[in-house]
């Protein structure tokens, strides 16, 4: 059973014309989503906090921070982006796993590929290879490893960024096995953290390492012949389930970046469905809060136990209440990082309308789905079934939307006009000729102005 | 049961003064045990693989690699420090957990004072808390966390790297907590690598995560509340027994460190009361080994089973045979690195005295005694029983054993003379202004005055 060798054999063999086009596609879209995330969350207090902590400690200053000005090294970058990308929850899903693929990957690679010459088809082809890696490897385990208490994001996301950092350093098969066996040893992050800034760091956390992992393997320091699958492997010892095939079949033949999602609204994703339904109600009947004498929400029993928040006090509150949710989405008409901000938790009028919400459990309607009746003080009697929210698999995030996710995140961070270039860039990566371009290119330009004025 | 918060608060607020001197004492023999190891694997392929992925990336060259020219940032120090100083397991034990105790915690902050001022009371008071709080968190969870297939040195490192680095950075209780939270959620190394150049990586990773996790505390970045005990915590996921007793009781007052041991030989410690006999049977009868007709040895079954290798080929699986182990301790009177080189395990008349060795299973003989007959070609019969050998708790190594221990381990490394100054300055670290002049000390005088010249 040869499984870590099987898998590093594909990923240094594998050839970016054999890339179904759609495949590539969905990747390009995944990037663009990260970017966007990662800008959103770059000047929240986590990354200033860790900044502060690090900056002076930096190495050769190759790197971006997405979305500021201050260069670091490709560690920092790594773990930095990974972090910020996080910071909102609102970065990529693939489904099947609960990972969050692309902050791993795209934060240890983007960092790479400021340091050495990387082409945009190369760097979206070991993108690509690095998320293939890291879901395998979590279906493998899913879902006992994430029920252990596992945060699989980042537990998961070190064999992603090894994958793709070994895949840009070009290194042999045996190599490629050293690289997944340092990343098996690497392998952390526990979900007691949830909740708190070290969260966040989790996706850094794994692109740093799974970067270490692969420069390492790059100077031929040995490691584990069979990290994944050995007696004790990752496998064994973090999870009391594995399936090595799903690792090792089909490879190169289905992709899991094709099944990737995107969010939406900034919370917790059973909330989707209701903040979906609100706001297609709030616009099909131009409403405002005081129209709305009541909310009824039939949802599954998970949405409650989750998000049952009736009276949140702090914008991160909010993210796990369904009533507050639902009121800033009709209030705002969005579910974006804006509706979980501290002040608009604390509106009196977001509050108000919160009160009025009402939420049930329905039995037989499942986590993507709700039933909304709103009642309006004119007597009207609006409903709304959400089949499948917006962003799920079904109903994917359209390329537009996915744009405006970008314009929200990036506002008050960069100017429109280069909010706009960048977005172009994003879609263009595969024909970049170095995808560092995206890295430079989210520098804030006003800022970049004054450094030069120095 | 707030485990974490009781560790910080002992942390935090216990005072060097309160130190016993037998304490201060030993920690100074590990300290030593320590730089003696490190330094002897200086030059060995593992630290310049290592050293060749990770120079050129450096930050601000702050830190010393002990008993190399170069100078790399002390993220850099703490990994490659740690990494020497395993390398060729020669490092202590705690042998309640099997945790080899000083090379996360050394390594973690010897960096950090060669960057901040740490007067070397301070430095041994960290080491001693950072050592207390990494075996406590150990024998919490030992054996299930350790047969689980986790190296626990790795595993339980990070916390004592985090807490001897959090109280040099004089963290608040708070924050020393959430310093044990950001350790526990990069709690990592799984034991599929042993026998590769990747787990000797492993204490020096906890050294550089431990070090990370104090400063991102140190700048307030949250984490877990309950890192250690918390539903979804270290302990939880980590491992199937948890005793938080052994973590919070008698803290103060016990002091693990008191029964560190160290090893007098560069082999698995199964097999040091055999090597212990035949050097003290050699040094008795002034035997050579074309004296010795046949040797038998009776053992415990583990012996055989960890180290029956009959016809090693090379110098690291010498380590894995108790034949070619008391074969080199006759002829060289030594069982140290020396006795474990290729050309020592390939040498003839090795090969020829170790082929007349042979080990037999006796029944209730323990695993650290052995009973050893040696006939001799002129007939003789010479009998030796080792009750315990040297290195174990009850029949610790001398003072002078250690200095003999760094002197061969420093030789073709360091010139004599700066062996013994450093010897000497090791002694002394409890009153030196700077821990930071034994890092120095170790670089290799002859490059230095090279470096000078250039």
């Amino acid at each position: 059973m040869e499984i870590t060798r099987k898998l590093a054999h594909f990923l240094v063999t594998h050839k970016a014309a054999d890339l179904p086009d759609p495949v590539r596609h969905e990747a390009t879209r995944s990037l663009l989503n990260w970017v966007a995330c990662a800008i959103g969350a770059s000047k929240h207090e986590t990354v200033k906090r860790a900044l502060a902590a690090l900056y002076d400690l930096s190495g050769p200053r190759d790197a971006t921070i997405l979305g500021r000005t201050e260069r670091v090294d490709i560690f920092q970058a790594a773990l930095l982006n990974g972090a910020t990308s996080h910071t909102f929850d609102f970065d990529d899903t693939h489904m099947k796993t609960v990972i969050h693929p692309s902050g791993p990957v795209a934060s240890a690679i983007l960092a790479l590929a400021e340091r050495q010459p990387v082409s945009g088809r190369d760097f979206l082809h070991a993108f690509i290879l690095g998320v293939e890696t890291e879901c395998r490897i979590g279906n493998s385990v899913f879902p006992n490893h994430y029920d252990t208490g596992w945060h699989i994001t980042a537990t998961a996301g070190v064999f992603g960024a090894a994958a793709a950092a070994g895949r840009l350093l070009k290194l042999s098969e045996q190599q490629m096995v050293w690289a997944l066996g340092t990343a098996a040893t690497q392998a952390c992050g526990i979900r007691e953290t949830f909740g708190t800034m070290a969260k966040p760091l989790h996706p850094g956390i794994a692109a740093r390492n799974g970067l270490l992992a692969a420069l390492l393997a790059k100077k031929n320091v040995t490691s584990a012949e069979q990290g994944i699958e050995g007696r004790r492997g990752f496998a064994a010892i973090l999870s009391t389930k594995f399936d090595p095939k799903e690792i090792t079949e089909g490879l190169g033949k289905t992709w899991e970046i094709s099944t990737n999602t995107y969010k939406p609204y900034a919370c917790g994703i059973v909330i989707h469905p209701a903040i979906d339904g609100c706001i297609q109600l709030r616009n099909e009947h131009h409403l405002v809060a005081e129209d709305i004498e009541r909310i009824d929400l039939k949802v599954h029993p998970l949405v409650l136990e989750l998000t049952g928040r009736k009276t949140p006090q702090a914008g991160l509150e909010g993210k796990f209440s369904i009533y507050h949710s639902c009121a800033a989405a009709i209030i705002l008409g969005e579910g974006g990082e804006a509706a979980y901000s501290d002040a608009i938790v604390r509106n009196p009028r977001v509050i108000a309308l919160r009160d009025r919400v009402n939420a049930a459990v329905e039995q037989g309607i499942h986590e993507d789905q709700v039933r909304i009746t709103m009642y309006l003080k004119d007597g009207r009697t609006l409903e709304k079934y959400i089949e499948h929210a917006i962003g799920s698999v079904t109903r994917p995030m359209s390329d537009a939307d996915l744009e405006a996710k970008f314009r929200l995140l990036a506002k008050g961070i960069l100017p429109a006009v280069q909010t706009d270039k960048l977005i172009a860039l994003c879609w263009n990566v595969g024909k970049l000729k170095s995808a560092a371009e995206i890295a430079r290119a989210s520098v804030p330009v006003r800022a970049k102005v004054k450094a030069k004025k120095k």
